[in-house]
């Protein structure tokens, strides 16, 4: 009998059963008016759960091609670009940028902190004839929800266009698109949305539409014009499973998917505080998508997840980058209960005791419960 | 009570069961041991199908990115590529190439026609310093089939590397990267590899792998290595899904799925006859993936297209480009038999006569059987 499975990293996550049967239904061909209209419905959806009116574009790519399609539709060669990082998915977007040779001003923080609105705005400033500013909204590796309202508050009137990763954030934490003024939000299939990845999505407001028209950078797949009109063949089936799982989503309504989003990284973080462990993620209720959890001093970090899929079947997230071995993350976005979150900490409480760390036992779960329980912020 | 479908496009092809439950699995994480051990053997896998030694890369994209894939990762500004086209999909080479500000020297045959691989190596002497020579294997567009072996014989010695677009053909018609010395294959998933769309590879020699470190054209999700290390999240659904479609097609044997299609192309072409059609595709063994029809002068291509589909509920494909309304193609790769290729005529032949052509009926479904059954050309 295999070992039974929880998956708790921050994307790719589970997919609901009703997704499944979604993607299971006959294949469909992309230029037949059956498949015409789910795409529609798809990105009336995505613009209802990017709180946009505007333009919607879908691409069979991994998030990262959505990414670097707002580079590569917005900007020409040497344009000069602002990108605020704390991590490896902020500091994406300055790769991107350099592999276009884009003139890129880059406000780098160590990994874990958070984006400064007023420092983003000041360099704006002070490098002058900014063309575009790239930010995370969720930074993945490292568990910080950035305040993207701020920041948009403090880039608008600059002349440059916001761009936002959205990827893991989109679904599980607030973020509205045309009132706060994003021009280009990016996410994909694999996160909160529920849905295999190779769907990745963005919206587009009118201005950057209009500017990507004289862009000069080189591109075709990634082409905004193109990605619109499916001009290669699009992930029919993951589309299908995407509707499915809007369906799901806005069947609960937003409001109430932040919430429970909310009380899930409460209760993850609560668990971990229980039990003793440092929080690496800000212990605020922002933190919805993963909780990034510090190994004790002297743990092998890469051996705790290993340890915690061999012994108790649940896959969590290590560290990336330079936080490789020096953090779990337990993700809690998408079709996941509080109940895959108390497995989550019970496996790391087993393999931290068996790694010979001094935790606390048999308190994690019962405090991830009450927090998760209570409607008031402690 | 729904009508039941049949889907005979060239591309997304209906999925097999086995494909669909490989999917339906619980989803794994992409850096898991699970996922690892799928993804090496997929690539395995195709290797075998592909007929190479060589590196295969995943790329979560159409199969259009992978073809884009195989311009950036090969050349640099400036550098000149010869383009032989007769169709959509060999002109795409072309569109590509320019994108990124190529030198094309586009050798262009009207769509229908085949490449004739004594003028390729012509236009190759008479060119120049071309770095790399992009063709299409079976043109989608048209029904043609191009002999790649014979183009590949003839750009050999040149120094220029021979890249094939493979999406349609691969699986459905001989095609050996090594044996043929083909320095980059581009190959998808909706085709003859019975899997949705969304998938894409690509086979890299070493030569091709060499220079593909100094290529000089900007890209960044595209990047060869990058797909290489699954640098970006892959596509995990399909990636299990084309793992069970290669077992399947492997578990039949190259040459019996060789033998499978070439006799479906029969079916189709004998059928299309005995009504008193006239074939757009060459009445040719090779011409196994995907059979165009011209419609009788007069007729709109398009209604019929559209009539087989409300009607009977067949899905095939119109004429695309230039041929838009004037053939009907009925694709017969991947999970095809030949019911569905007699489903298929039938309907046409359905469609064609309320359209008031003069075709002779109730001949065609036997003729095609009778040619799905000669177990020698007729």
């Amino acid at each position: 009998m295999p070992a039974k499975r929880y998956l708790v990293t921050p994307g790719p996550t589970p997919v609901p059963p009703e997704v499944v049967a979604a993607m299971s239904a006959p294949m469909l061909h992309h230029r037949g008016p059956e498949f015409q209209a789910i795409a529609d419905r798809v990105r009336a959806r995505l613009g209802d759960v990017l709180q946009t009116a505007g333009d919607v574009l879908l691409f069979a790519s991994s998030g990262t091609g959505a990414m670097e399609a707002a580079v590569v539709n917005l900007c020409s060669p040497g344009d000069r670009v602002l990108v605020a990082s704390a991590g490896r998915f902020g500091e994406r977007w300055a790769s991107i940028a350099r592999s276009y040779g884009l003139d890129v001003v880059h406000l780098r923080y160590a990994w874990g902190e958070a984006l400064i609105p007023g420092e983003i705005a000041a360099r704006l400033e002070e490098a002058g004839g900014v063309h575009a500013v790239y930010v995370t909204h969720s930074e993945t590796s490292t568990g910080v929800v950035h305040d993207v309202r701020a920041i948009a508050e403090r880039v608008a009137g600059s002349g440059a266009f916001l761009v936002v990763d959205a990827v893991s954030s989109l679904g599980a934490v607030p973020l509205e698109t045309d009132a706060w003024g994003l021009d280009v939000v990016v996410s994909g299939s694999q996160k909160a949305l529920m849905t295999p990845p190779g769907l990745a999505f963005s919206s587009v407001s009118a201005a950057a539409k209009a500017a990507s028209a004289t862009a000069g950078l080189p591109r075709f797949s990634l082409d905004w014009g193109r990605a619109g009109s499916f001009g290669s063949t699009p992930a029919v089936s993951l589309v299908m499973g995407l509707d499915a799982a809007l369906e799901l989503l806005l069947g609960e309504g937003l409001e109430a998917a932040f919430d429970r989003h909310r009380r899930l990284g409460r209760a993850c973080r609560a668990g971990a505080k229980a039990m003793g462990l440092e929080l690496f993620s800000p212990d605020e209720d922002r933190s919805a998508v993963v909780t990034a959890i510090r190994v004790p001093a002297g743990i092998d970090g890469k051996a705790i997840v290993r340890s915690m899929r061999e012994h108790s079947g649940v896959t969590a997230g290590g560290g990336q980058g330079e936080l490789a071995g020096q953090i779990v993350r337990i993700g809690h976005i998408g079709h996941i209960s509080v109940s895959d979150v108390t497995a989550a900490l019970a496996a790391l409480e087993l393999a931290l005791a068996a790694a010979g760390a001094d935790v606390e036992r048999g308190v994690a779960v019962r405090a991830a419960l009450a927090a998760h329980s209570d409607p008031v912020r402690a």
